[in-house]
């Protein structure tokens, strides 16, 4: 048996408030290469790893088990999607050598159950990292959220919040493709070029420097927003809540704004949901699982041909995960936040 | 042309707070009983006039033309539905005499265009008074919000909030009869005994007593909510949301705690709405207007047999009006608050 180092990220303690790098630790530890003896377990060697707002919720112990999540537990390696390599693998569909794209854990080396294995990664022709982006999570996120959702309608007025995130400049892209009029926002100038000049969004804007953000919704959508699919919470969604169409929709995405606020913003504006016959609807991607092989049907091709435009945001080594993590609420990303755990 | 009195309800000037009587005035003036010539308009008696929550955002002056909601007009009679008989009528499909359930206005004669009359009143075996409650708007919201937006399936969890008022109260009825568990709230001890022991409600309780809505709703709910039925907003919908189950639904049908506030009540806990995957949907009843037909089909014959209990609070005469209306946004009607014009 093959016993190797395994550097891992580890949390080092319940975060309150915005995280930071010092939260977590890099320790290094060691794991034998195999599988034991009777279980289905798969052995894999982690390639990349993703970055997830999601992942601040299960930094905070959770007060509440009605919830059903799953928090992060000190001193153990943080979780997370990857796409990953099989060195040994206890269940006969897959094979060493197999790329797979699976929820795994912060380190060079894991062990996982093959049911955490989303899917074997069939097409090479396209960058590995790729399927914990445009092709996996945060892509069928964009997709489910925006179409199934969302019920876009050609011409129709769609307004995307943290738009240049993993998700957000996907789901515009979407809009576009579908015939709609997009406005995104973003919390930099470079962010807002680049979602005018690369990513094809009709307008864009800085919301940090925005006193009034009702009237800059205004300004662009003077008829009302059809769909707003909602990535940040608070004071955003208070903002378009008036400036909803009637029959609009809003697809919750995320609320990332609030993750960090120990008590969340208000919303005060919530009778527009009447006012307009507004329906606003969470989802969480893992309930469509399902759709995956529909999903690269229509994102594969696309990708291909070069009409969706997908952008990443990569660092090198598990040393700089827990700053690209913690980025991730600081607007430092540009796109996807993607840890290569390299050594491939 | 006979001229006759025709006693009114006056917007005295625009409400700011809570209404009070004196925001309204009691004036007599004449109209003649008839329809002018050419004109399709319709001359009718008001029997019965309904009090109801929405009339009080009509009584402030809407700032945002957007919202397409035309407010009352100070020193003109408040609008509102009605049951009424026609005087004269100037379109053929109408006669003298009919009863209609229409939008018509606080006064005891009317000139309305036909097309402000929502039916013929066909059935007159049912107390007339009953087309402006669980015959008419409040029954089809009722109907429309629980069966159409809230999808019920037997043995959910439904939760209604002002459960004693004139669409709670069939809400939770309509919830029984579907085989659901149905739990209400109300501000008063009077109208918890009644949802409990007249209404047939699972369990009651008053929101006044109780220092923690969260834990309430806990206790009655340990698996969770499937079925809110909004009506109140605010704290009430804060309380809820982390007690909603997986996929639940949220039928928003008012947010009647809220209308009186110059600054609504923030609602903090919407990320459950992710969480939980919670479908929220605002609607608005005259929407569903051809539902009428199928509705009535369905709410005819349990009136008929007794199945549905259907509570009135009538008040005599248009001078007491005012108090009524006013009595909404305290507690003090049970069921549907009517106003009767009396002399039929």
């Amino acid at each position: 048996m093959a016993e190797v180092r395994n550097k891992q990220v580890v949390l080092k303690n319940y975060v309150v408030g915005f995280p930071k790098e010092s939260d977590m630790n890099i320790v290094v530890g060691t794991i034998t290469l195999n599988v034991p003896q009777g279980s289905s377990d798969m052995l894999v060697k982690n390639l990349y790893l993703s970055c997830d707002p999601y992942m601040r919720l299960l930094m905070t112990k959770e007060e509440n088990p009605s919830l059903g999540v799953v928090t992060y537990t000190p001193h153990s390696p943080l979780t997370g999607h990857g796409v990953s390599q099989v060195v040994e693998s206890g269940n006969p569909d897959y094979e060493k050598g197999d790329l797979v794209y699976a929820m795994t854990k912060w380190e060079e080396y894991s062990l996982i159950p093959s049911s955490q294995i989303r899917f074997k990664i069939e097409h090479t022709d396209v960058p590995l990292s790729y399927y914990i982006g445009i092709l996996g999570m945060p892509g069928i996120t964009a997709y489910t959220g925006f179409f199934e959702l969302g019920s876009p309608k050609k011409r129709e007025n769609v307004y995307v919040s943290a738009a240049s995130g993993a998700v957000g400049h996907l789901v515009g892209q979407f809009a576009k493709l579908s015939g709609c009029y997009v406005v995104g926002s973003a919390g930099s100038k470079e962010k807002v070029d680049l979602l005018k000049n690369k990513l094809g969004f009709d307008e864009a804007f800085n919301y940090k420097e925005e006193q009034d953000l009702n009237a800059i919704l205004k300004r662009y959508f003077p008829e009302g927003i059809d769909i707003y699919f909602e990535n940040v919470g608070g004071k955003a969604l208070d903002a378009v809540l008036p400036n909803m169409r009637l029959h609009g929709r809003i697809p919750v995405c995320g609320m990332v704004s609030q993750y960090n606020l120990a008590q969340p913003e208000g919303v005060t504006n919530l009778a527009h949901l009447i006012f307009k016959r507004v329906k606003m609807e969470g989802f969480i991607v893992t309930d469509f699982c399902h759709l995956f092989p529909k999903f690269l049907e229509f994102v594969l091709p696309l990708v291909r041909e070069g009409k969706v435009v997908y952008l990443e945001d990569i660092v090198e080594g598990l040393e700089n995960a827990p700053a690209a993590l913690v980025g991730l609420f600081n607007g430092r990303n540009v796109g996807k936040q993607v840890v290569d755990v390299g050594h491939h």
